[in-house]
């Protein structure tokens, strides 16, 4: 549980692919990048133009993560919610960096130009399943449990039959 | 266009199927109710409760209200954000009443305990169809063709082809 | 502690003085309504036009609540960040209604007009003082401490030597 | 004016006192750090635990931009809400990066710990002074008018007799 956390409400496409991963623990993890294009209008054409689009880091855990892996493609228009959090990061150089991303919350198909046919799944199922979490997603814990933060990459579990391939170590995806 | 609206964003449940209507003029809008129950964890029995939920009547326009008919059914979980609006009518009794609604801009289900099949419509399809509006809406004008605002509703239902049967003209719900 | 609130912010000007109360145990209340207007681009004149203001009240506890009562006056643009709730009550007549409220988590004035000069409390200070309560507020239990939702208005308490005079007992405000 | 921004409110304490500066053209502007710190819930303790803080680098311009370099120090605690911006930047080494920032829309200090005596300023006065600009910021055009992204540093001007003493080409800060 967690208080005092900065919520924010993106509205964009993903840039690629979510990628899927599990924990050692076979916890289910998605990672996938949002580009949110803001539109301003041009003055002088007295037209609508594309402003410098907002990248964010996107990563959903759980259950969520399967469904997401299973239900988005790059390109899909989201609406995504959760929690900004800063991360930091050694490069292979030894320099440190932080970046800010976005632990998600909530996070669906946009209908304005698309439908989509929902299929509940039983709440039972799911990868790693250590409960539903209501918004508090893995604070204060599960980082060590990250499959991103480890050199090598967490073998499959969990959720369905999936097996995550082989990753590179490069954390900051 | 608009500046200095109160945005929100809403996680919840359908409390009923979408209901679909077209303006005199040919635009789509659909109503919707959204039943959000916040968690609170009792100190007592050391378990999570549900509190008091929030209701709250939203409202989607144009290719968007078609295609939330037509993929939200009573009880999907949905993730919602727009605009908060207050709105004064008068009841039967002349007496005025002032109730706060939700203009969306954006909708989807939720994928936490749910897949989804996206389908992606042509954008020139549509029914009423003036124009993408990028978040603008139909902000200071649209409302003379409120559908819900005339005493005689308008004729359609179902998605394309639609007649909707006969409605009171109690605006509010 | 609570999950799965519905937060929101809202800029805009109080309509009144802040009401300041305190419950029979002490703890300090104040009762605001905040008016945020929305401007729209007029396409005829091709100037901004204000919308339809937006009127939401708002609930305020503890030390907060006396500092928004000591720095805050009718007119002051306020930034207002908290949980959008539902609130249900009875007429004198008899008959339910149901209103949608805010409780503040976070309040200030706005710098985008004005100056403020900041003045530190003592966190030691303050009416009721049940403690900080990072975020939680009152949730699921604070209730039946509402000094408004008494019929006979809690004599003043706590904080500092203020004295609230009389109440009518109208609940709604 | 712009549409689709992704809209944040963060809740924090200022790492830094505000550092002013004015554009070329006379507009200040103003840049600070806001951290943002949650809390968690220590099961094994059972005690309220910090988090990781959230931080977050922030710009504010015109009037509202002096008066937050009047208003607030170092440690102030206030809300702050705006637009999330992705900026690219080249280092030293040529090496291009990118931050995500806060273009600011409302700032105040909170009443949570604190009083504050409200001065309302004339809107004739301030710096640069090109308009109000409802919520619309510098979208699409102020980039170039940047102080901070010029090697050599913009002269004092506008507001008050401020005078910007030399700045390093730093851009990140």
């Amino acid at each position: 549980m967690a208080a005092g956390d900065t919520t924010i409400t993106v509205i964009g496409n993903l840039t690629d692919d979510p990628e899927l991963r599990f924990t050692p623990s076979g916890a289910a993890v998605a990672k996938f990048r949002v580009a949110s294009t803001p539109r301003f209008m041009d003055r002088q054409s007295n037209e609508w133009k594309d402003g410098e689009p907002l990248f964010l880091s996107c990563t959903v855990w759980r259950q969520a993560a399967e469904n997401v892996a299973e239900s988005l493609q790059r390109g899909a228009r989201v609406i995504v919610s959760g929690r900004l959090k800063s991360r930091t990061y050694e490069t292979r150089e030894g320099e440190k960096r932080t970046v800010i991303e976005l632990e998600v919350d909530e996070i669906g198909p946009s209908l304005r130009y698309a439908t989509a046919k929902v299929q509940k799944m039983s709440r039972s199922s799911g990868g790693g399943g250590f409960g539903g979490g209501g918004g508090g997603g893995n604070a204060g814990g599960g980082f060590n449990e990250d499959p991103w933060a480890s050199a090598t990459p967490a073998a499959a579990g969990g959720g369905g039959g999936r097996s995550s391939s082989s990753f590179d170590d490069e954390p900051p995806f």
